[in-house]
């Protein structure tokens, strides 16, 4: 059987985690104590019922336990936020994730039993900042503290030569993973593959490394 | 020169951004209406000043159109957001990039001039959607509508094999871009390389190939 989700706090963060997983097919129960929050997304996710999740008899009524993963995504209200963590946690839930407002507030979340605790507004922002420093890097995924994946638009210095002219691997040692082209996706990218206007290389390799690629075709 | 960058805004967001910024080396100005905002990222920042931004003086007075990018992240003040885009543009600042709220609040600080409009709850909530139905995926980029690379947990069934043994690329049509290991990072993975105890993968495919991938070694 698909996973069920329950998302307690449906604003714009939790609205987003309901609708998305909603759209991939899953069940969704949204759950918010505010009525206008629980009309504007009720054609969004499976079920939406208005209640003050700090009430343990309303979380037991709704029939909490039987989801698999509950998300707390109540923000302001941190005080809501940590006590409806303890009733679900008391009532033996799953998996819990909480979102948290601040350092405090997630390692109180996480001593009451909080399996994953998530700061969207931090992490958003360190992206965001990643983003602005590098205007040619589309996106990025870090995969430890020195290597990363980026997605970086191809210079007009670029366009016209194949990987094996361009030296990457020797001049910058990080290696191009897949070209992105308006019409097609090259997820094996040969030596020979010419780049064209507005492709997309998706590189991996040391930060200083990629940091140093990135910047050399800067125009 | 190295960008210089002001922040208008210092909520989660905002103060994530500019401390980002900042510990990456750059100049950068943090602005709030709140003096007690200012206090708490004073020494995380090379500036921080008190101002309401929808005072056209004070914006002049910091001298605001010497900075390269400027990042409005004011919240729940759509019409001081607004506002604030509205006479940032005027005074000619080169780079504006402001948090929306939503869709409406998103169209009219386009309609402005905004270069860069981000949603940072909305998009926050469509990734932790994602990390949710698939445990085992610990990061992702979305290169495309259909593909992706993501980082995926090795299942205890793959421990002790190569990569040529677990006929990836031909079962499942992904190919295996890096494998992470306690100790280092394999960014060039070779089909006789050995899958150990706690190795991440980095995976690259067509979406439905990577869940398949995913869905089939799920313990
Ligand atoms: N006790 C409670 N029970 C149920 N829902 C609650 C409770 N307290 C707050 N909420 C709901 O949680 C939602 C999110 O809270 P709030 O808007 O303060 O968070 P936020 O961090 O600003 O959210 P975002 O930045 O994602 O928009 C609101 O819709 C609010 O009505
Ligand atoms: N006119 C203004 N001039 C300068 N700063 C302002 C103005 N109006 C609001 N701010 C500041 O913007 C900051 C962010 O606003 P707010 O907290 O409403 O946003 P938010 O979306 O809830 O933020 P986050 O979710 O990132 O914490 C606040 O610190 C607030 O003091
Ligand atoms: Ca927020
Ligand atoms: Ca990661
Ligand atoms: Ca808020
Ligand atoms: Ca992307």
């Amino acid at each position: 059987m698909k996973k069920q989700f329950a998302v307690i706090g449906i604003g714009r963060f939790g609205s987003s985690v309901a609708k998305t997983l909603y759209h991939m097919g899953f069940e969704v129960l949204a759950i918010d104590s505010n009525e206008s929050r629980i009309q504007e997304l009720i054609n969004e996710v499976t079920h939406a019922v208005q209640a003050d999740t700090t009430d343990e008899e309303a979380l037991k009524a709704i029939g909490i336990r039987n989801f698999d993963v509950v998300v707390v995504a109540i923000g302001q209200d941190i005080q809501a936020s940590i006590l409806t963590t303890l009733i679900l946690k008391d009532l033996g839930v799953n998996t819990l994730v909480v979102k948290a407002q601040n350092d405090l507030h997630g390692k109180v979340v996480q001593k009451i039993g909080a399996d994953k605790v998530i700061f969207p507004e931090r992490d958003m922002g360190v992206r965001v900042a990643h983003h602005l420093i590098s205007p040619n890097i589309i996106d990025y995924i870090e995969l430890s503290a020195d290597y990363s994946i980026v997605e970086i638009k191809a210079a007009s210095r670029m366009v016209g030569k194949n990987l094996s002219e361009l030296h990457i691997r020797a001049k910058f040692g990080c290696n191009v993973i897949a070209i992105k082209s308006a019409d097609k996706m090259n997820i094996a990218p040969h030596a020979e593959d010419l780049i064209k206007e507005n492709d997309i290389l998706v590189v991996v390799g040391d930060n200083d490394h990629l940091q140093n690629f990135e910047m050399s075709f800067r125009e």
